[in-house]
């Protein structure tokens, strides 16, 4: 089966007639009409077998996490997700596994009812690039650069239970499995805390290193209480001691949101957002991520973000 | 050197202070703003070592060719480029590689003021996805399904350079090299043809296949001229008799475009698009893509286009 069949046959449920697309799959190049008064909101994310999935990763799976990290960047700027490209590169055609990763990819996207508006077929090594795109109105996206010193430090769901999923590999509980293999991007958070919070993230690096690119990009430092992180009953079950503080700061792979908002908002946006919001520190004037226990005492806690190029 | 500090560093220059940007790379997306009454156009290519381009390519003609080819289909829609995404594998992080290579990309990128906006870095196989956005007033947009009867039907430049020059290797003629390695996207030609052209697509998959996605979408047929191809100097010069046929019907990699319009046009059009422009043959009503010689005699032809998953 050539390329075009290829794309046609797996992923034509995948084109519905969503709204603002005038021309979809099949011509050169899509036909978007951005919603006026809107900024388009823009991110790519790859996923490459045996970095960030398994060998023998579910097709559903992949394809889910492919679209969901990207959708987890759409979160972090409170954006409506509406379209996306699909790169994909396969070392072969193979029907059921096309078959499938359809399937999970539209598990996702119809949640949000996306369109995939365009894509590539290529062989090679497994990888998949997705191109998402997402619109806010003008003036309301959330942003890196706007913590303000007094901000209360707040992040969605739990921490860690992606990284220690991966750990355990298959002897993982299913919940902290399904954390790994199914993030659930925080859509609807972004959106409600729009005009709310002053700025957001995505821990898709783990709390450490992402909080940090806040810090810098707001002039500010933190406070971080780590007897705050809010941890699941699964991952305190299974994680060993210290697991259960490198995990949550430095594990990677959460896709939850961190935000900061004014202390005297957190009431509100805890109603707002129909999901747990935790505070963990507040935003100070003094450069730097400080790292403080329950008692307010200072830690030493050394913790390297995710790098790919480390 | 991290990924964050790999795209700092190498990919800095290529984010300007463009218009319709209002947040660049550095936080979860891009925030842009899109020209209101336009459409906005989106496509995705992926280029793979060792199916796209050779493992001993220049890593600034990779770049060149991984941003033209998606300009290429933004070309085919008459669409003004605007801003695009990169997403590099790459087996290690190197220097000078990626010095070179973002020099490419800039050298193309800075002919048609386009911004990187965002993108993701990751460690294998190398390959190269770019996800290219530009825009169109809307309505403008040029397609492959507005071919009719009487149309003729034109093509730029010349056809078969880039497979002779991949044929040829390195003992390639200078010209035909640079036809393969830094394909001129036409956007040019598609802005000028706005309004005039009833359908346009690029031939990066060779004449007899591109063309039959404009016939099959438009549900028309065609007669071409063989004899007509526009052929360069140095293919007449280099190409053996099989391959001068068969190059430019079926070699794919042209990124010319074809485009079908009024024949009462053709000398308006031609003015307009300030390059060479030819007349290849007609749109008919019988359906199918008949190949017809200098002396209007039928000729079977049989011709494959190049097909990532044969």
């Amino acid at each position: 089966m050539d390329e075009f069949a290829l794309i046609r046959r797996y992923f034509a449920a995948l084109t519905p007639n969503a709204s603002g697309v005038a021309l979809g799959i099949g011509d050169d190049a899509a036909l978007l009409m951005p919603t006026p008064g809107h900024a388009l909101v823009v991110t790519t994310d790859t996923l490459i077998e045996g970095l960030h999935f398994a060998r023998d990763a579910e097709p559903a799976d992949i394809a889910w996490k492919a679209l969901a990290v990207n959708l987890s960047d759409l979160a972090a700027m409170g954006a409506q997700p509406r379209w996306f490209t699909l790169a994909l590169t396969l070392p072969q055609a193979d029907a059921d596994w096309l078959a499938a990763f359809a399937q999970g990819l539209q598990a996702l996207a119809d949640r949000y009812n996306m369109a995939l508006i365009g894509g590539d077929t290529t062989r090679g090594a497994l990888s998949i690039t997705i191109t998402a795109l997402g619109e806010v109105p003008q003036g309301d996206a959330l942003r890196r650069d706007g913590a303000r010193v007094g901000d209360a430090v707040c992040v969605t769901g739990t921490l860690g239970d992606a990284a220690l999923g991966l750990r355990l590999g298959y002897a993982a509980n299913g919940f902290l499995r399904e954390r790994l293999d199914r993030p659930m991007p925080r859509i609807e958070v972004g959106i409600a805390l729009r005009r709310l919070a002053h700025a957001a993230i995505d821990l898709s690096d783990g709390l450490a290193g992402d909080l940090q690119h806040v810090l810098e990009a707001s002039g500010v430092g933190a406070h971080i209480n780590v007897d705050a992180l809010p941890l699941s009953a699964p991952f305190l079950q299974f994680a060993d001691p210290g697991q259960r503080r490198s995990l949550p700061l430095g594990g990677g792979d959460d896709y939850e949101l961190c935000v900061c908002l004014p202390a005297e908002c957190i009431e509100l946006a805890c109603a707002k957002v129909l999901m747990p919001l935790t505070v963990i520190g507040r935003i100070v004037a003094e450069p730097g991520l400080h790292w403080v226990d329950a008692d307010g005492a200072t830690i030493a806690q050394s913790v390297a973000a995710y790098r790919h190029f480390t």
